[in-house]
């Protein structure tokens, strides 16, 4: 099928590049000239700015949207709905948040457009394993782009999940179980480094990996980081997150549901991220004023 | 080889299956005749007792002690203790606390026996996938049983970590690890099916499964549970524990290492065998008494 590509980044990138494996016709635009013209290296027809873009596609044209969240996809958006026909498609396959999702779609339908929100997860890895893809939106939207989806897919691999913003509430919790089991690990490694055991965590995990309970694609990936570097030595203690946990808790929250591990996994990234912790320093004063407990001086 | 299997539960009797099928000479004994008589059915030695399964065994004798953990654990390796020689060897396979194996093996060592702790993982599945074998003790009885470990283990399955103990505190570990695993899948899914977009689980098990970040072996074992029920109706919300994640907590609190989402993972589990939480009631009482809240009667 022919399909576009918005946002050539190290996701977008390589779907692209899958998508060219499966034969498929592939139009892609990116701010970055240089980043177009690699992939029309590689087989892409390139578009010099949206409206080229538009230009060059077939009706119904279907445009993938993969620009950070948040403004840079809001922009993208509104402007293929002022360059777009009825009929046409925008799929946002970026991290957005659902409700963003429910909302321009919403938009769109007005104009006749068709929308579609795809929750990609398999990060730089999706090139070779394929994306796990969770999808919402319009149904007829999603058959007509389902050759595409299929080569960019591993088997099984993509889903229609139900209305505009199922796919994306769908990969917000999938991030968020995904917080909560990297911390687990994360845990359970520094106690093990805490013992009196001496072990090699990289030996830990190879055999971790092989049939226990515990294994899984991201204890593979905590293998080859201590492959690399056993004690993380080249590593500041500093966690950035990127929205899906607080959206997720914040959901939680909304829903009354409890969701301790990933509530606890998110906050630890906070944790990670301060240099002086004004609660643990209100903890020290009052362990002093009380009883007259030692304190450490800034 | 030769080696010895007692208890020939869940655990015990499929090992027996995997080291028969391994080529080796298992001499098995068990409380339950009958679980005798079938092993010795499918090709092992069956014995009546400890003093005629350590009579069948020649010298170094290797028995495996696959027992519930604790009090039983204890009386089979001291009665074994009793009748075996210099040099012979006792392996602990099931979930014991580390701190138990480190005295035991010192023990042991007293009387010249050999002391191995392992821990296993892999469940009811390891009959054919192999288990997962974290290994602490004598390195010289190690390299004894070596060929029964290779055969028990999937490729690479099976590592030596140290001075005893140190398999079981690796298990226990791993263990931990598991609850907040575990819980973290749960949360995803409890806010999944709070929310308005009517997911079906098995559907997003399945989708996540391929090539998505959060896939695992915990995760395919969630898909076959929601295959088998989608609701998960028939079964109480009711969660028991043994053993391994309250010593991690208690290990995390000896050593001050910080485990938010596997304490949290755990009280959870304590939280679902509540019939009507005290501190719940606390609370009721407290809201009533400074605000006028309404509480529910009991």
């Amino acid at each position: 099928m022919q399909i576009a590509m918005i946002g050539l980044g190290r996701m977008g990138g390589n779907m692209v590049r899958r998508l060219l494996r499966g034969n498929h016709e592939v139009v892609v635009y990116d701010r970055d000239a240089a980043a177009v013209e690699k992939l029309v290296g590689e087989g892409a027809k390139g578009a010099t700015s949206l409206a080229d873009l538009v230009s060059k596609l077939k009706a119904p044209r279907a445009a993938w949207v993969m620009v950070p969240s948040g403004a840079p996809t809001q922009a993208t958006i509104d402007e293929l709905a002022g360059l777009m026909e009825k009929g046409d498609i925008v799929i946002d396959g970026g991290n957005s948040n659902f409700r963003d999702s429910m909302r321009r779609s919403a938009e769109l339908e007005k104009k006749g457009l068709r929308f579609l929100d795809v929750g990609t997860s398999g990060g730089i890895w999706g090139l070779e394993v394929g994306y796990c893809m969770m999808i919402g939106g319009d149904k007829g939207a999603y058959e007509h782009v389902l050759p595409g989806l299929v080569t960019l897919a591993p088997k099984d691999g993509c889903a229609y999940f139900g209305k505009a913003g199922a796919g994306h509430f769908a990969k917000m919790v999938h991030n968020g179980v995904e917080y909560a089991m990297m911390q687990s690990y994360a845990e359970g490694f520094e106690l093990m480094k805490a013992s009196e055991f001496g072990y090699d965590l990289r030996e830990v995990t190879h055999v971790w990996n092989q049939g226990s309970v515990v294994r899984s694609w991201l204890l593979e990936l905590c293998e080859r980081a201590f492959v690399k570097d056993p004690e993380l030595k080249q590593l500041k203690a500093y966690v950035d997150d990127s929205g899906e946990g607080r959206w997720t808790v914040n959901e939680a929250v909304a829903h009354a549901v409890p969701v301790p591990t990933i509530a606890a996994s998110l906050f630890a990234r906070f944790t990670s991220r301060q240099e002086s912790s004004f609660a643990m320093r209100v903890l020290a004063a009052l362990r002093n004023e009380f009883g007259g407990h030692a304190v450490k001086k800034a």
